[in-house]
């Protein structure tokens, strides 16, 4: 989503430009690059607007910080049943200071109210990001890993 | 839902007591009253069965404290569409210790993921919430409110 | 929805007719006058639409008896969070010859698939039900109520 | 929500202001009133915030149409399950030009999608709905009424 | 589904092969082959009883264009968090008329009610259909692609 | 999730180990191992507080017999959206006694609850499942298969 002019989509380019530094930063680069490279113009729009909104003019207000933020998407994303994003933000909870045990425990909060197979459903995500975390840690510190 | 013996639902006793004990006190003893008097018998084991669980094995859980888990229910009860259990859930932030304003920024936060209805809708209710809490302080404080 | 001629929605007649018969044998000739009289003639077709495919060829189908349709109904209105429609199907559900036992204990276990707030909820609506069928009773026989 | 100054929620004055026009118009300066007189300050940030993105972001856009706008609403409001809403977008349908014959053609289309009960909800919707436009059409025009 | 006689599943014979027919011109064939064949014959009274409804009786009605109910069918999908059967309405949409953009302006518009993750998602999914499209156009233009 | 001592989540050791046997018996055992083995230890409260839950006090009551909680479920699930839940709970349904045609029967009763794209899902999700099973089966009985 690399631009020289202003956005065409409408976004006010300077909250696009925010809410995509903070995506990349929690998020990861790797996953933003993933998700915009190559993407339909026809789609861009879309792509802006959302980003604009929820990145740039969203996340970033103060009056409730980022780790309360990341609980509240872990119930959030249980409940919208939306695993693929339920396992973007629980990379994003570490980023923002979660454990695996307050992960844990959110997920078991959630299905409480969500349902039983939307906690069991949450379970197999987040093993699946623990696994590929472990992975990352290993490949990264070749001597050991560690949590 | 006074009862002299071990419930009949299969539920644990002490769970039980305890998951009530927090229910009345979180959720207002009035609330509590209103639903469980008079209760036809045949809806006593899911009545027993779900306090036990989610309020006698869950919310007493450390690990997560009461204050992010109010957080997290704005969000999930949005998510899931129930304005009434948002409603008694604003009661309990309250009590937990959100602020009104923490409570605004959690509801703008969960519509950007729930969508513009579900926000407008908690607004709705928290707007109703707030107007009957006013009242109440009103009552309890003749000689002027506060907030 | 008395018609002399054949629907002009496209629905079939026969099955149309059919529908209705068993939606007025089930749901209570009450309800679906309730629903049907004075319906503005842009919704009519949805109407029997609706009517005839859900009642006339669902409904009527062999290869599952309709307690166990009535089971499901339960967990199905509970999951898709639509309690108006739970409470008829709550009299359907009696009308089929389920006990009140046995809808405390289809609430019961459809909450713990839907979650908690669905639970509750659900035991709301089976508790206010309950309470006007008590009353219905008590006026058809004067000398004492039974269940 | 009148107000002198910038709004401090962060949304962008213009597109707010533009928002808040297009919404008058569509949705009728009567629910405007009802939904913003007295509203807490700790929910103004929420409802600026979504206007400005719905209503200014949003449906002032070029590319698709008002009329298909609202043709998509009620299928989306129908599949969220959103009454309310819904019956707010079936005023702004016709504002926007649809029929009542559309608006139930769109309610059958919509229920294949969503289900029995989502559509058998819309039709009660717009039955009321119907009926109210009816009776304000009456008043306006006392020598008789017109659809 | 190629079969000789009535169907067994009690769907009207005409209105299902009128059903399969426009099923078959709006998926494209191969979908239809992938999906039919081979069924379990234990599966075949639904296949029919759902294809008859949706596509025999409900896209074949007058009163709402086939273009509109396919803006309407992004926005459902987009509701109910079915991004397969979204992808296949994009298919369908494109063979409706509807241009790439007009398909980027729908997925925005249906985000903001249905929430970012719903957009998100949808633009995934869009981004997939459109790259498969643009393959399958280079394939039949071995001499260049168009749109 | 074998274990020595008695669970570290507050969960009763024998509704867990009752409910653990049961979750076995109707999954069958290579779901659970795969389910459970090698799980992070944050994970494990939430497995084993839901597994109590659902498996240990739920389908263990009376009330409501196995078979017919497989059909409710079979409703919820399509409901909820959850398919691989519903793959796993039709094997259930199976070890439960339900027939191939019965779950086609049920299936076609949600979907118009539940509307056609969830029936659609369903469909294949059972498609699946059965060409698993008849695998299986030819597997088991090499001198032929029977279903």
């Amino acid at each position: 989503m690399k631009r020289k002019r202003a956005p065409s989509s409408g976004a006010d380019p300077r909250a696009l430009a925010r809410g995509n530094r903070l995506r990349r930063e929690l998020t990861g680069s790797q996953y933003v690059k993933g998700a915009d490279t190559g993407l339909d113009p026809a789609l861009l729009p879309a792509r802006e607007m959302l980003t604009e909104f929820v990145w740039g003019k969203i996340w970033t207000r103060k009056g409730v910080d980022r780790r309360t933020r990341s609980f509240m998407n872990i119930g959030i994303l249980m409940a919208l049943n939306r695993p693929h994003e339920l396992s973007v933000n629980l990379r994003m909870a570490v980023n923002n200071g979660l454990s695996r045990g307050e992960i844990g425990e959110a997920i078991l909060h959630s299905a409480a109210y969500c349902g039983v197979p939307a906690g069991v459903n949450a379970i197999a995500v987040a093993r699946q990001f623990f696994a590929e975390l472990d992975s990352e840690q290993a490949k990264d510190q070749p001597g050991g890993r560690s949590k």
